[in-house]
């Protein structure tokens, strides 16, 4: 090719990227944003996220799991503790066993792979026992290796999520099945200090029920600049509101107020059944017990 | 092009990928690993991950930050309640004072960028008061709100991670700050439950100073097929610590057996400093106090 046509290519792609940007910003917040001055194929993929919830038959192939659990282990891991462990169900009469509670959770029977995230204090209480190590002033009210856990477990799913949706296949999380500790300690044969977090469901996106990218916050409501300031956080959320009404109206969602919903959603937190089985379990995330 | 020359550009392109894939799965588990039939930039990303605490002067542009933001507002969100926020500090001074605790934590310093990321409830709070909400059946003790905030936080951040790495900027977790509630609050104006879980170095790696990608465990020891199974983990974690002694000997770092080391650091969670004013911050992450 000539020079010429070769900037004239690279100019169509530079263009091309700068709308890809603009469009993958205006689809997330729903109102039109600057233009960022780079873009790259993974930011693209970070943006297009959609929890997806119809999937082709088509299985995930081994490889594409390998790749996906090799990014979650190349997640930080606070301390390089690795505090998670991750269940892998294609069988379909598991996964339909495991489709629990919330009614109608067909994409757990539909994707092929079901992934279980646990946090994981197992593996070091193994250590403990081999060696017979055991600490001195283990607290057993100390939320540390909790929280230590449930930040190690999720950063790892989210590597794992992006390295799905880099290879095309789509997937969504499932947060019901914490309310399912027994169940799914019984099913998946889980020891002690497992504690189920989500689920993940993942398979190929059927192109015949696609999903549309749900806006989120406008940027300033969650990003502070040197110091935290909410003083414009009514109107954020009131416009925040507006535009989940239009989303919803767009997608045939049922209609509700985004503020209102949510924090209903909140309360709910506190009356669910199996809250109390969770509640225990990870009250026993600790090596003191 | 001639179709032959286009057909020979896709062989090198595919065997480059290959021995790329190879590579990045090699370093990742310190073991030959099987190849992926497909790969990709996103992956190479997600695997490339290093903890970078050596950073270049030059600071991150404004659309970098607007990008990996919003890569972070792009994560699933449990029931769509964004729980969290994120604080940017960029200022050289409030920088230096957020050097908190760890002897030398000059990376902090030295980043331009220290993003400080929370799990927030302050603003459902404020949505409750404005429209003077309250729940029924609220429950202090129960711990299911701090645990979906905690895993909102860590989606957001681990996509903005990636965002940025993406990018060329290099980033390391500091996980101390939680140890620092109080000071966090003073310094950021932080509300009433908000609380700080993790900070993010964020700048431009220098390259005279580079770091080494961790090994993981063996993908057998966190990946588990239809069910749990911990027979093999004496031995997985055997070979891994004797992979991990290798790595410390290359990289000149203190010799440990990870296992007992970690295991030490496992218990050290109940004895840190700080450590009760994070309980309580935890603890009050609710809306029912």
């Amino acid at each position: 090719m000539s020079t010429s046509a070769v900037n004239i290519r690279s100019a169509i792609a530079a263009t091309n990227t700068q709308v890809e940007a603009r469009a993958a910003l205006d689809e997330r917040y729903r109102v039109p944003c600057t233009e960022p001055e780079q873009w790259n194929p993974t930011l693209s993929v970070l943006l297009g996220h959609r929890s997806v919830r119809a999937f082709l038959p088509r299985s995930v192939e081994p490889w594409a799991l390998q790749a996906a659990i090799a990014a979650a282990q190349s997640a930080s891991s606070s301390l390089n503790l690795q505090l998670w462990s991750v269940v892998a169900v294609e069988d379909p009469a598991r996964k339909a066993r495991l489709c629990l509670g919330v009614a109608d959770q067909r994409w757990i029977r539909e994707a092929p792979l079901y992934l279980i995230w646990s946090a994981d204090l197992s593996r070091h209480r193994r250590v403990a026992e081999r060696i017979s190590a055991h600490g001195d002033n283990l607290d057993p009210d100390n939320l540390d290796p909790l929280a230590t856990a449930l930040v190690d477990v999720s950063l790892a799913a989210q590597n794992a999520a992006v390295a799905f949706e880099s290879l095309g296949l789509g997937l969504c999380y499932i947060g019901a099945v914490r309310l399912y500790q027994q169940e799914l300690r019984d099913e998946l044969a889980l020891p002690s200090h497992v504690v189920p977090i989500f689920g993940m469901c993942v398979g190929y996106p059927d192109p015949d029920r696609p999903t549309g990218v749900k806006p989120r916050l406008p940027q300033d409501a969650v990003l502070h600049k040197e110091r935290y300031d909410a003083a414009a956080d009514a109107a954020l959320i009131e416009s925040y509101d507006a535009r989940m009404a239009d989303f919803q109206g767009k997608q045939r969602l049922k209609q509700v107020v985004w503020s209102d919903y949510s924090l209903r959603r909140l309360f709910n937190l506190h009356t669910r059944d199996g809250r109390e089985a969770y509640n225990a379990a990870l009250r026993n995330l600790s090596l003191a017990r």
